[in-house]
């Protein structure tokens, strides 16, 4: 996506080139994928005059051919950077100044880039990227439109099956299975906290007896990388008039939220509405109101508290407030929007309270 | 794991302490999960001379108390790097030389820990903590079979239920939904790849219908956050004369490169020993033969050309010879192999060819 943008960018920055790399098959850059569609192991150059090409190992060169960038290299795993010089050199593009992605760039690797780009000033091209990526191309919002739709349908068949798990693993499992059979991965690995455990934003799903009471659902698929994102709360029992309307609150104010999105609106504000719509709740929602969505999770603009962004034309984010009860109970709610001259909710679950 | 001995190993190297962070619930450190046995957001500070504390954010805050740390600190998020130097001043823990793992930190997150720990003399200790990994404990030693017994019935399952797969996809997805309901993470995504697909050794699942041929499935689950890895290569369809002997071949290098190794046995020995065996296939095998796993799924030791490492007592590590055919099909068996005295394989399913 964006190349060209991104040339241009390097150009502005008086950059030669850039390089992402992936060293771990258990880490990959975000960059690396958003540019080429490649996740696997190698690098990515891409010059400021010349198109990009991707290195990478024997054992992977398949696979980044079938990448959306038409040249690749290949490079000797354990001459990781070495490869990834000689081919620069081998391709006669300049190396004086580089930018590199410093948020997804470690230090012992870039000990081993150094000892090759020895003469080579370093710019830091990671806050650039993030923001070249928050705002999405048409086809960027295809994939996450697809993304949000099978979230929703796989969530929803979850939702109708809730009674048949046993235990939070077999729910997650469930989502899982759904996701993984036709082909997508996660976006995150999905949360079931049910009871006391759904005070626990991040909780684990456990092998152990779904609980009583609220039950949190998180949940998101990845389709051509691209993550979803959607939380629902249901009911396990008979909830009591408190539990409902606490629920009916929540709901209210996330509505409200989503409500409140315009163009230019700061990110802030919104994050402020939500907590001062909570009132004598708000210090039970210890997390922020929102985040972008991606090829990451976690992407621009921030909904919090000393956020400086704005809602843009073609930004997609959560807006996601929940509160947390310390070793009681956990309700969100969190919905996947679009905002392309008016707000698009893409996750379309029905936010009735579920009981179970 | 192994604090004593992690603090012995400051002392010597005259650090104060160690400090391991998570900034970014999409990637967490191996170490900081590895001492404390916590994975969320926060920090690990392991001083020398006191007792490891962790640091997590209010959202994280009930997960960080149910780990094997004692001591649990709140953070500011958004303060991440002042939050934990604000800490350890509070616990007088002296900072003159701080212990950090260069392999797991970003040069940003670098950037903002100097903005805190002006000061402190910086030292790597991530060469060092992958060498206490590298020989596990008897709990650990206890997670890793563990681990190895569920991917072998996951695994034997699923090469039961093959004939219903329509997809790799599926047959993908069938492997994580064994693993998830029962609350078991993945060591990494499964691998199937049938007929042509088999020839890329890290190909991805797709959504589309199983090959006849060779299929390869690789497979681990984390029990504890202990990994296991096992592969195994099934047949659809009738396999040829040749096809079988390919196979026959393969399987008995894998077994008699098990049986090389001892104690003290070069790792690069074993590499050269299924090198050779291999004879005109060799230029077909183009990764290394093995490597450790713990609570990463790619650990010391190395098992490839240039290793300097030994088989010691107490390591945990892959033998997994591979031919791979460019655009044909590929061949990979895999056990997971426990060095304790004695050789013991703890993947035991069976390595005859199945033919589905």
């Amino acid at each position: 996506m964006k190349i060209p943008e991104f040339q241009g960018m390097l150009k502005a920055k008086k950059s030669d080139c850039a390089v992402f790399y992936n060293s771990d098959s258990s880490r990959s850059s975000p960059n690396l994928f958003y540019f080429s569609g490649y996740s696997g192991l190698g690098a990515l150059v891409i010059p400021a005059r010349h198109n990009p090409f991707l290195i990478a190992p024997e054992m992977e060169f398949q696979r980044a051919k079938k990448s959306s960038v038409k040249k690749v290299y290949s490079m000797e795993k354990k001459r990781f950077f070495e490869s990834i010089y000689q081919t620069i050199r081998k391709n006669k593009i300049k190396t004086g100044n580089i930018a590199i992605d410093k948020n997804n760039f470690t230090l012992n690797s870039f000990r081993h880039f150094k000892k090759q780009f020895k003469k080579s000033k370093i710019r830091d091209i990671a806050f650039d990227s993030i923001k070249l990526r928050e705002l999405k191309t048409e086809k960027e919002i295809q994939y996450l439109k697809i993304s949000c739709k099978y979230a929703d349908k796989i969530l929803q068949k979850a939702i109708r099956n809730f009674k048949s798990f046993r235990t939070e693993s077999e729910a997650a499992a469930f989502l899982e299975y759904g996701a993984k059979k036709l082909g997508l991965e996660l976006s995150f690995n999905p949360i079931v906290a049910s009871g006391s455990n759904g005070s626990m934003p991040h909780h684990e799903p456990k092998n152990e007896k779904i609980k009583k009471g609220f039950c949190v659902i998180d949940f998101g698929v990845k389709y051509m990388g691209y993550c979803s994102d959607i939380t629902r709360t249901v009911y396990i029992g008979k909830p009591s008039q408190k539990d409902k309307k606490i629920y009916s609150m929540l709901l209210k104010i996330q509505k409200d939220a989503i409500n409140q999105v315009n163009e230019s609106k700061k990110c802030s504000e919104l994050y402020n509405f939500v907590n001062e719509s909570l009132g004598k709740y708000k210090k039970y929602f210890t997390h922020g109101l929102g985040h972008g969505v991606g090829v990451e999770i976690h992407e621009m603009p921030n909904l919090t508290l000393n956020s400086k962004d704005r809602i843009k034309n073609g930004m997609l984010f959560t807006i996601e407030p929940g509160v947390y009860f310390p070793k009681k109970f956990g309700i969100r709610i969190e919905d996947t929007i679009l905002f392309k001259n008016r707000t698009i909710p893409l996750t379309k679950t029905s936010k009735d309270l579920i009981i179970i």
